[in-house]
C-alpha cells in the first residue's frame, strides 16, 4: 500500500514539478520569466516579445519577432459560429462567457489530446487560444453594454488592439504602453492555483482547450483572480485624504481585509505594485495622487496595528488605478488579467506535456469506518 | 522564504485533504462511498439513492428518496437556448461538447462563487448540473448521428432515462439494471485526477460550474478517462480464442500495454471488474464468454511474462463489454462514465467548499539563472 505523506495545508511549499518557465522570490520582491526579470521585460519589450519568450524560451530576433506578429494577428479573428454564440454568453460574467467560448472554439479548432500531438501542433493550438481570448472578452463586454463587437485589426500590436477592440477607438501611445506593461507583468507569477490547475489537467494528456478552460474556471474564483475593482472601490469609498485613517482603522477593527494590501508570497514590496505605481504616476491625474496618499497611510497603519506582518500594496491596488486611467471598464479588470495570464498557462501546458506522469495525489479518509451493511433508514 | 518540500512525482501518496466521501484500499481490492462498500451499493441501491448518499452523507428514508427523485427529474430538462446551442457542439467529441454545454448552462443558471453561497444554494447548483449532463450527452450523441434528441421522461429513474434518451426506446429492466450498476460503481473512486482538479478549482471559491467544467476537461485526458472502447476493440482484434496467445505475446514483446489490464492503485482484482464480469455473465451472449476466456489467458500470460506485477483486469475491460451488451455506442463509453462521476465530483466540491485554504503548491525553478540583461538576439 502507498504510504501517505502528510504535507502543509493547501500543498503550501510542496514541489509538484521542476520548471524552466519562471519563479517568484517572495523575500526579494523579485519574479522572473525564464532568465529575465519580469519587470525588466515589461519595461523593454512588447507583449509579443514576452509571449515568444514564454513559448520558445528565448527572446526573438527581429526576423522572428516579425514572423511571430504576422502569424498571431490573423488568429485573433473569431469564427462565424463563435460570433453567433457570443450574444448568448454576454449576460454572464465575462470570465464565465470566456470559459464557454474558449471551450467552444478549442473544439471547433479540433484541438487534440496532448498525448497524441507533437510540440509544433500543441504550440499552434495554444497560440490560437491566446490570440482568440482578447477578441472574445472584448466582444462579450461590448455585447453586455448593447454595443457591437469590434473586429480585431491586424496592423495593431496585442495591447493596442486589445484597447481598440474594447473601446472602438485606437488608444493613445501612452495608454497602450501602460496596459501593455500591466499585461506583461501578469503573464505569469510562479506556481499559482490556475497555473497548477492547467498543469494538473495537462498531466492527463487532455487537449490544451481542456487545460485552459479549467484554468479560466480557477481564475474566476474570488480567492485567486482577485479583485482589482474592489481595491478601486475602496479608494472611492474613502473619497478624501482626511478620511483615510478612520476608514482603515474601522476596517481592521471589524476584522476585515484591506483590499489591495498583503500577498501570500511577497514579504516585501510587490514588484508589480512598484512598477504600476510609476505607470500610474506617469499617466497622472488626481486618482494616482490620491492612491499614493492612501497607500502611504495604509502601510503605516498596518505596520502599527499588525506589527511584523509586512503588509504592502499588492498588484491589485495599482492595477485597478492604471486600468481605470486607461479607460478599461471595471468588469474587465480580471478578464484583462486573464487574457495575459493565458500566455503563462500555455507555456506551462507545453512544459507539462513533456512529463508523462499523471498528477494524482491522495486524500485521507476520516469518515465512519466501512463497510457498514447497506440498510435504508425508516421513514 | 517558504521551505520547499520534495515529494514523489505526480504527488503520489501526498495527502491534500481529509475527506468523508470515500476511499480506495488498493491492496484489499475494496473501495467505498461514505461508510458503504461501493459494490454493495451498486447491488442494492438505485443511482438516486447513491447520489443522495454522496451529497447528504446518509442513505435516504423512503420519504427522502421520493422527494429527491421528484426534485431531480424536472432538472433534467434543458433550456431552449441550450437546445439551440447543442447542434453546434455535436461535431466535437461528446466530452468536449459537454464541457462547453455545461459551462453554458451553469452560467445561464447563474451559479455563484462557492465563497458567496451557503450549503443549500451550492447543493442545488450541483444537483442541477448532474441532472443536466445525461440530457446533454445523449442529445449530443444523437445529433452527431443525424438523429433528433429525445426529451427526458420524468417517470423514469436516472439509469433507465439515460438509456431511453440515448436509444429512443425504454430499456429492458435487465439493461437498465446493468447500466445502473455500472454507473453507481463509477460515481467515485478515491482521489483521482479529475476529482482533485474539481477540488483545486473549488479551493479558489469559484462557482461549481467552473469546478465541474475543469474536471470534465481532466476526464477527457487519455491517461485518465481511459478507454473502455479500446479494450473492446482489442477483443475484436483478437477475434477467436485460438489467437489470444499470439496477440497478447506480440503486444507485450512490442512493449505495448494491454488495454483493460493493470491499475495504479489495485494490486489485486479490481472490485469493479469482478462485479461487471458477473453483470456481463448474467446478460449473457458470446461476447461475455469470449471476454472471460481472454481475461483468463491474458492474466496467465501477464503473470508469466511480468512476474510480480499483479496485473488483473481493471474496470475498463468489462465496462466496455457491459455497455456493448446494453447497446451503448462506443463513443459514449467515457461520457457514460463521466455522467456518473459528476456526482462524485459534486460531493467533493461541496466538501472542499467548507475548507477556506486555497490549494497552491510550488514548482522548483531549474532554468538559467536570472536576472540576465534583456538583450534581443541579432538576426
Amino acid at each position: 500500500m502507498t504510504t501517505l505523506i502528510d504535507v502543509p495545508r493547501g500543498l503550501a511549499g510542496v514541489v509538484v514539478t521542476e520548471t524552466e518557465i519562471g519563479d517568484v522570490r517572495g523575500d526579494e520582491g523579485f519574479y522572473h520569466y525564464r532568465q529575465y526579470s519580469a519587470i525588466d521585460l515589461a519595461e523593454k519589450c512588447s507583449f509579443e516579445d514576452v509571449w515568444y519568450l514564454m513559448f520558445h524560451g528565448s527572446l526573438p530576433t527581429r526576423a522572428q519577432r516579425e514572423e511571430f506578429a504576422a502569424r498571431v494577428a490573423p488568429l485573433r479573428r473569431i469564427s462565424a459560429e463563435l460570433r453567433e454564440l457570443l450574444p448568448h454568453l454576454a449576460k454572464a460574467k465575462p470570465l464565465d462567457g470566456l470559459r464557454t467560448a474558449l471551450s467552444f472554439t478549442a473544439a471547433q479548432y479540433g484541438m487534440r489530446p496532448l498525448l497524441d500531438t507533437d510540440e509544433d501542433e500543441r504550440a499552434a493550438e495554444v497560440l490560437f487560444a491566446c490570440a482568440q481570448a482578447p477578441t472574445i472578452l472584448t466582444a462579450l463586454h461590448r455585447l453586455s453594454q448593447g454595443q457591437q463587437p469590434i473586429e480585431p485589426r491586424d496592423d495593431l500590436p496585442y495591447a493596442s488592439n486589445y484597447l481598440y477592440m474594447l473601446t472602438g477607438s485606437e488608444p493613445t501611445k501612452q495608454y497602450a504602453e501602460a496596459i501593455e506593461k500591466y499585461m506583461i507583468s501578469t503573464v505569469d507569477h510562479g506556481f499559482n492555483n490556475s497555473t497548477f490547475t492547467s498543469r494538473t489537467i495537462a498531466s492527463t494528456g487532455a487537449d490544451p482547450g481542456a487545460c485552459l478552460v479549467g484554468a479560466i474556471g480557477a481564475m474566476s474564483g474570488p480567492l485567486h483572480g482577485g479583485a482589482p475593482s474592489r481595491a478601486l472601490a475602496a479608494l472611492e469609498e474613502i473619497g478624501t485624504p482626511d478620511r483615510i485613517d478612520d476608514w482603515v482603522r474601522g476596517r481592521i477593527e471589524a476584522g476585515e481585509r484591506i483590499m489591495g494590501f498583503g500577498h501570500a508570497v511577497y514579504t516585501t514590496d510587490d514588484p508589480r505594485s512598484l512598477m504600476l505605481r510609476d505607470v500610474a504616476t506617469e499617466l497622472g491625474g488626481d486618482l494616482a495622487e490620491f492612491a499614493k496618499q492612501v497607500e502611504r497611510r495604509v502601510v503605516e497603519i498596518l505596520a502599527e496595528l499588525k506589527p511584523g506582518r509586512n503588509l504592502y500594496t499588492n498588484v491589485e491596488f495599482y492595477a485597478g488605478v492604471v486600468m481605470e486611467q486607461c479607460g478599461v471598464p471595471r468588469d474587465m479588470f480580471t478578464p484583462t488579467f486573464t487574457a495575459a495570464r493565458m500566455v503563462g498557462w500555455s507555456a506551462n501546458i507545453l512544459e507539462q506535456a513533456r512529463d508523462s506522469k499523471i498528477i494524482r495525489p491522495r486524500a485521507r479518509y476520516v469518515g465512519a469506518q466501512p463497510p457498514q451493511p447497506v440498510v435504508f433508514p425508516e421513514g
